[in-house]
């Protein structure tokens, strides 16, 4: 059965992070060490509650406690891939949203296989690069985003790209993980898969434009990226959203 | 017995901050991932030398070496608890100081009976929020800190109240857990636990004002907090601090 | 077997920075948790690729992808142990340059023991302070550097020392770190380590000077860092570099 559905626009992305700021969705990260600090943030100034524990003995706890959860694939062991399926079971028994990034999925291919074997379990959303993206062919998940200069998403009915961001998003580490944190935090407060990432990922390269005329370079962008995040307006997001529809 | 004690006042915050900078102490911090960094900066910045292993190989060479301790319940697993037990034993066994930071025991069962465990160990503090503090009734700790816009400090005799900081602060992944980094640099130079705790939580607090006046955001704030508590002076102290004495 | 080598100078430096920028060398980092993130910053930014996975699993695609490896001691265990010995296998099976830093390893048996292992294994760069270079006297490493407000480079044949950098590098958690990742990337386009050492600790120094003069303190000198590593030119370098010959 084919419902019609909304094609997302600037006026869902003002309104999706005004909810974001006003209901505080718990989002649950089970994210590298790398870049745990950064996506804390990130969720944090954009209105959400992060945590972080990766514990076996905890991880249970802390996902009921979520709204949503953001899976990234980094720094991959035995106890991290059985602690990632435990979160993964107790979010798809409870229909809590989650989006799983397959990281470096292009470089391992014991990471490869975990990610398949992730998106297999029916993820909301799977999130990755080109390269990642081209190896993730069979898929589940209700909506697919391929990350980069222009961010495609589709679920299948809908195609929307954001042509949104800056350059020194890429030398940040971890703006697609702290991005992933953000879509996680919007699915939190929106059902539909595509509305909620099209404006978290709006509202977060908006934020990266207006960052970018405060930075000085990829060092001062990052603590303004944060800023902007927390600061951004409606007008903002208004001027500067770029969200197309494109054909399926 | 009854000993008659001092009243924390700015003028033990200013001598103390002068004694962490002349003196060095070490820090070693068992630490969740998340925030090691930071909190490594900031007892940096305010003039002590932090460590941070928490390997099981190491922990008792690094605790050995320290002048005070700070721990942080953050990401436990049986390897974890294992070494923070290990650190108590020693830290207790040769009476340096260390201060307990209970993160979310609320959330989870395993944390708090741990929290609880340690607790009954007898640390110098133990410190958390209002929520997490609630639950740690019966406590051997010299001091019991409750944080958030107000800090209260009681240790039995006295009640010290602080109100100091910006809300900013709690925008911040990992200000609290720095905070608790910068108490066991002045536990490290001063024995009167509330007086040393008074004393970091105003010299955070009063950094905290100071750098607000310099950030655009929660972003921004962060490094201007680590230039502020840098840069703090006598006089910053004098005009800014709020150190109220409470009824028992 | 005497080779006439080149001395490094400060055109060294611009040139081969210049091959960093256009060539984006792999860094595989086995970093501490403490310090990924400002690592792996500073590798992108000086225009390198960072990893930094050190999961058994996954540890021999990464190292295989890699053009150069930094090894720090921090937060070693068994699991990390073995995940560097894996690592330096297959670097010297590959002949791909790697340094290692023997961090804080005059606070523990332990680290020590293993960093004399490491060693023996004939690193490309061994590089550590005046205390933890006292320890490691005997070395199969191309390339000794003893880092400090001088840096001080030798490989038997030549001596070099660096005097450019700035107080606040000691009060950012994680500077020594990021030089270990630029060094490595440095030598992944030059192989005399000489040349290419001498010209990384040119460019981190000249970089921390440039930061300085737009720093309020070790605070925002963190992201200025980043930004100078990023935006330092040809003219720059020529200007600040001080890099001296010195006799053996």
């Amino acid at each position: 059965m084919t419902v019609s559905r909304s094609l997302p626009t600037s006026h869902h992305a003002a309104d999706l992070l005004a909810k974001v700021r006003a209901r505080r969705p718990r989002v649950h990260c089970l994210m590298n060490t790398v870049v745990q600090k950064f996506t804390a943030d990130g969720i944090t100034v954009v209105g959400g509650i992060p945590s972080m524990t990766s514990s076996r003995d905890e991880i249970a706890d802390f996902v009921a406690k979520a709204d949503a959860l953001t899976i990234n694939l980094g720094t991959l062991d035995a106890e991290r891939r059985a602690v990632i399926r435990i979160a993964v079971e107790i979010a798809n028994a409870a229909a809590k949203p989650w989006i799983v990034d397959p990281v470096h999925c292009d470089y391992s291919r014991g990471r490869l296989e975990f990610a398949r074997e992730l998106i297999a379990l029916g993820p909301t959303i799977v999130r990755g690069n080109a390269a990642e993206m081209a190896l993730i062919t069979d898929t589940r998940a209700s909506l697919r985003i391929q990350t980069g200069p222009v961010d495609l998403l589709s679920d299948g009915q809908r195609a929307v790209s954001i042509q949104n961001g800056h350059g020194w998003m890429a030398q940040v580490t971890g703006t697609g993980c702290l991005s992933g944190g953000v879509i996680a935090a919007f699915m939190a407060v929106e059902k539909d898969a595509l509305l909620a990432a099209a404006s978290a990922l709006a509202v977060t390269g908006c934020s990266a434009e207006m960052a970018a005329q405060e930075a000085k370079g990829p060092g001062s962008f990052e603590p303004a990226f944060l800023d902007a995040l927390a600061n951004i307006t409606t007008e903002n997001i208004r001027e500067r959203a770029r969200i197309s529809h494109e054909s399926c």
